[in-house]
């Protein structure tokens, strides 16, 4: 069973599928990895270090012809912008595992379907305890949420933490997080260690007590809360009632705020609107809102994906792929958890165990000869 | 007495010399501010507010005209770029108080003294207790350590803290400071806030206590210190022999960080050179090196003033006017200074008080009546 690892190709992607140290386990366990030349350089990682690892060297075109599973960190299914070309290199009957968007872009799932090619999409890991070291999402979530935070403090013309100098008191930064999943957590929790006066809110109930556990003090509106958790533990979708009583009480609070980060996603739909235009004119002229959904629309009505837009003084940041500008590490996280499933899709004897009764392989499966099994997005697709 | 804010003229200068509170407080005894429309805009500070605090908005040429003293960040002494036109507008008879980088640039004070202006160097501010509220370097510096430490991580592909996650352990970064005046444990502190693990060198055995008490390690070598540290708290100037010494042992300390942050300077003289070239040939590619003494020319071999030069996979970075990108606090402690050294240069009636006696008056006025009075800068001029 041999894995090959291409060398990413969306520009600005600095990531890599498996990193040396996830090369020796999974050769001490009997599988080959093949890897294109350079494909770990940009995350910090030279072609000496995984030949020491015990991978092969090889060029592109012998990585997506000899691999039995093909891994990338952005498949053609996420990376819209050179996903093409890998997909025109990618023969039929492979697997392929990685990022690929699969509720936003179900219909790559058809594609792969009629190219024989078996898929995996690591966004589908469920939250389930025993597939959390395979869960992408919050190890991405963990890096962007830190990033966010150092984004803030750079833009930011004040310091984050108070100060007592000779030349008087240096005031705290205001900082306020809005959605405290995995980002907005590490967000508080770096936000507060730099120093800043950290507040959070999150439809939540239960996301009070994790708010506290970093040391942020939770932010309460009071409206009436709808039933706000879905079962994948992420924050469920809200009526159009609730978000705009929701968007009344929180102008009072961000006019408070020195920087904002925003961390609202739903999975596979356009992220919800938390701060408006209007909003934005009550903030403080300098303060900082940093945009984690830009790529999904945007949390803030002004966000740009990829641009800082200013207005009424307040600078609006809609980050790009954030993780990858911390390659290292993200590449790190990401090469454990796919090293993880690839030993949970491989047996002991190295042959393919694509179990179904298992909810791991059901959920993260999107095609497989020749069909989407998949419920979910077959729904989305609307298939029978 | 008619205190005058132009604004400041240097490209990417956002700082301005008084700030509303400022204004307040001199206005509460008996001054009078006038300040040119905008001059506080990018350090956030609206026209508005400046009325409010009591202070008169006018042109940029009245602000000349009518100022007795007229207080910049940048005079033309240190702004190089479009100080020649602000010394145009500059009327004789004027007192000009500001940052002019008297001791690189000494012949701006005979400039000053030939138009009968009186100069009040801030940079020059005696590093004595009485003085500390005045001391604009201290300032500057506290900002500079802490933003140094913020581009270190942002530039990094690795985040700074330990983090214990489902996909394993992710190592912290470790980060070096090399010079612990103010700059150095502001960053010292900074760094390991933000969970590095921090370690710092300087050539004054003094610093070793001030390491210890930000919570980083001080890092020893094995070689004899010479006197170290002159009057004024600055590390003085080292002899060839010694900083070779000193270089060989912080080879193998550097090749052991992720971050670097150089911060020796030594004042009115080019920047001594901690990190050579060959040095960073032996650090891990992907390490980055912040380098404030940028302006002075540096203290890495490679560095070049406001661009970032990579070189075997080390970033190295070379600042300028870091201050100035923290616009909002360094204007506030700044404004602090001015307003502490306007307090000792005018008396409680209004009348201007130049007493030579007094050492924060002997040693910041580095023209007066025709003539620059100042001993060091007759030296370094060349007069008797």
């Amino acid at each position: 069973m041999i894995i090959g690892i291409p060398k990413e190709t969306c520009p600005g992607e600095c990531r890599v599928g498996l990193v040396p140290q996830n090369v020796s386990a999974l050769v001490k366990k009997g599988r080959s990895v093949m890897i294109e030349r350079g494909a770990g350089l940009a995350a910090g990682h030279s072609d000496d270090a995984y030949a020491a690892a015990g991978a092969t060297l090889a060029d592109r075109s012998a990585v997506f012809e000899q691999a039995d599973i093909i891994v990338q960190v952005q498949t053609p299914g996420l990376n819209l912008k050179t996903g093409d070309s890998d997909l025109a290199e990618l023969p039929s009957n492979k697997i392929l595992v990685g990022m690929m968007d699969p509720l936003a872009n179900p219909e790559f799932a058809q594609t792969l379907a009629a190219k024989q090619v078996t898929g995996v999409a690591m966004e589908l890991i469920p939250r389930i305890t025993r597939a959390q070291a395979m869960d992408v999402l919050s190890s991405n979530a963990m890096i962007v949420g830190y990033k966010a935070v150092l984004i803030g403090a750079s833009e930011l013309a004040s310091m984050f933490p108070m100060n007592m100098t000779a030349a008087g008191t240096l005031n705290p930064a205001r900082v306020f997080i809005m959605g405290v999943g995995v980002a907005g957590l590490q967000a508080c929790a770096t936000a507060k260690r730099l120093g800043a006066v950290v507040e959070a809110y999150d439809v939540r109930p239960a996301a009070r007590e994790q708010i506290l556990s970093v040391g942020a003090k939770p932010v309460e509106l009071n409206i009436q809360a709808e039933d706000t958790e879905s079962a994948g533990g992420y924050a469920k979708e809200q009526s159009a009632e609730f978000i705009k009583a929701q968007q009344a009480a929180m102008a009072d609070v961000l006019a408070q705020q020195d920087v904002v980060i925003t961390t609202a996603a739903v999975p596979g739909k356009k992220s919800p609107i938390l701060v408006t235009a209007e909003m934005v004119k009550s903030m403080k002229p300098g303060a900082v809102i940093i945009d984690l959904a830009a790529e999904k629309g945007g949390n803030c009505e002004l966000t740009q994906l990829g641009e800082v837009v200013i207005e009424n003084g307040v600078k609006i940041i809609g980050p790009n792929n954030l993780a990858s500008t911390v390659a290292t590490h993200a590449s790190q996280m990401y090469g454990k958890n796919i090293e993880n499933l690839l030993n949970h899709l491989i047996t002991e004897d190295g042959k393919l165990n694509l179990d179904f009764e298992d909810e791991i392989i059901r959920e993260t499966v999107v095609s497989i000869n020749g069909d989407v099994p998949h419920p979910r997005m077959r729904d989305l697709l609307g298939l029978p």
